[in-house]
């Protein structure tokens, strides 16, 4: 799912996300709250009619974005991108978190029921459990205040969505517990016993990708099999294959998008970390394409050399025409999988992808087999 | 003819440029010699390849660019945009403009030889003399002196092209002479007198509308009626549709592009002198689009209150839209114009559109009539 954060996926209009493949976009309850707010979306006909997207949307709690704040690590990007003033965390209480917006200055409050109603207002398909996140650096013993707090707040979410939620309005619980194996344990195993329609997998999940591994794999083992598990914000190439392999089900991930605008192309090239940064020297020069066989507009009617000029001189075009590549890769890497699970070829096609075959390349699944 | 000075249209990729039935674009020599280089331009196989756009493309000559550096005008856009140190001219002579370049503070030439061996390395189809473009503060005995120099400069630009010039490659001069009607006269009667493919009527148009059309009327007399005339930096609706009468054959600008990056669409109300600010609160809560029957995407799938929200917020997606939207409209208009001529009813057509009259709605030009 591409992050729709302010109602827009950058530089794409709804309609090209439709046709990029996408079935859904993730929405931000805390971005939308503070601006335009979500009395505006509801009269504006919700957040589908607002942004122009008819297919389901999922809206993110608001709670990794309120926490990171008083943490520190979306506040600088908030910062960075918007130029307003800084925002802070005044109180976290059992009740909620008092902040200051960042739009302007005012003292705004979200807790569990405000994150629902915002979401109710939104309409989105799947709202999210208001949560805390809690960063890499908190220890042992906040992480599990704070997840037990978390599960209360799970607890009264579920209580507002039965008795306000809009109808069809779906909700996953989040699960947190850090870097901990017990304490994802148990708060996979609370979820798991919670009247929810799906699980999301948030918090801290380390600070490699083998401890990413290690914890979401103690996340899933308490977890139902009939339930979709999504996981929260992780979006490469590698870290996909492993996830699904492990029995996730789908992801959000800002990093294809804001590669895009800093001019960084997902690419076929393991050796690479699956990036080919274009506005390196190497690019300068060269008539090729982001990627022979890609189907995206960038790669069918541009070179690496143009999208280096574009992308140095932090041309719209450039981000744009990035982005369409970035997202056709994301895109043509989960229908790739899905034809694969469906023909019970997973681990081979992951393979394949991790040796460098590119997603739009057919896939050579055995018909028939030794196996 | 939409701007892509740097290369692109902003925002847009080149293909989708022509899907909006545009013919032609206009790639600045100024920018392009600055960055990438013309050299790097016609390695990567001439401007058109380099931006993956195949129709016909104008280069303005840079004199424009390189002369408001010192007079002050578009150096403050380049600034505000780039973020990069002050330009500014070292000094003029007979021979060209010494200038320091607004990316890297390193003193470059361009004179009258620069500019065309510059226009040819990008192969555009239609190169422009390289001119001094005289502000409007100008005095009268400025304008003069430097009119005449632009003169000897076309012939310059003339007797190296014809030695060096790619093949094909037309040469339009530029009309100077400020808001002098004698200067004006004279100017055009010289560029008349040249071995030229057209004209394109250049400098200071004045201060406001009526002015304007004075000067252009000026300018226009002496020129033979066989050769296609351009209307330089001129994109006002009611100003095209003056022009047009008065015999201008085609025009770029930059305003629908930049008004459009700054949330102003452009409509059909001469009562609104054909804008729409959307950032403006009366949008906020509108679901109406930006103009019913508009073919754009933003029209048919967004409101005016999205587009509040994304111009409001400086989203990508906005700029966007609007982008295409205020690009329809022109090429909307632009076809009804020539449409209107075809058969005769431009008079009619334009005080339609001066009346409030959609450039989309189907002309209602009279089939049987009086006259």
């Amino acid at each position: 799912m591409p992050l729709a954060s302010n109602a827009s996926v950058r530089g794409l209009a709804a309609a090209e996300v439709a046709s990029l493949g996408y079935e859904m976009v993730l929405g931000n309850t805390f971005h939308l709250f503070i601006s335009p707010g979500h009395d505006q979306i509801r009269e504006l006909g919700g957040l589908h009619e607002f942004m122009g997207w008819s297919r389901p949307i999922i809206t993110d709690s608001g709670g990794f974005q309120v926490f990171s704040m008083g943490h520190g690590s979306v506040a600088e990007e908030i910062k960075h991108r918007r130029g307003a003033g800084e925002s802070r965390v005044i109180s976290i209480t059992e009740d909620g978190v008092a902040f200051r917006s960042y739009l302007d200055g005012s003292e705004r409050f979200m807790g569990p029921e405000t994150s629902m109603e915002v979401q109710a207002a939104l309409g989105s398909d799947i709202a999210l459990a208001f949560d805390e996140c809690t960063p890499y650096h908190s220890d042992k013993r906040y992480t599990a205040l704070s997840m037990e707090r978390t599960h209360r707040w799970l607890d009264r979410c579920i209580g507002w969505h039965a008795e306000h939620g809009p109808e069809g309005q779906r909700v996953f619980g989040i699960v947190q517990g850090g870097v901990h194996s017990d304490l994802r344990a148990r708060s996979s195993s609370y979820i798991a016993g919670a009247d929810l329609d799906g699980v999301a997998i948030g918090g801290s999940l380390g600070q490699e990708k083998a401890q990413m591994r290690e914890v979401v794999g103690w996340a899933l083992e308490p977890l139902p099999e009939e339930r979709p598990r999504h996981l929260l914000g992780i979006g490469d190439v590698d870290d996909i294959l492993y996830a699904v392999g492990q029995g996730i089900d789908s992801f959000d991930c800002a990093t294809p998008t804001r590669l895009a605008r800093h001019g960084t192309a997902v690419i076929a090239d393991p050796g690479r970390r699956f990036r080919l940064d274009l506005t390196k020297a190497e690019c300068r020069g060269s008539r090729e394409p982001i990627a022979a066989g890609c189907p995206c507009p960038a790669c069918r009617d541009h070179t690496r050399g143009y999208l280096h000029y574009l992308a140095r001189r932090k041309e719209l075009t450039g981000a744009r025409l990035i982005t369409l590549h970035n997202l056709t890769f994301m895109a043509e890497l989960m229908r790739g999988i899905r034809a694969a699970i469906a023909a019970g070829a997973y681990p081979a096609y992951a393979e394949g992808i991790l040796a460098g075959a590119a997603p739009w390349d057919p896939p050579r699944f055995p018909v028939t087999g030794r196996g």
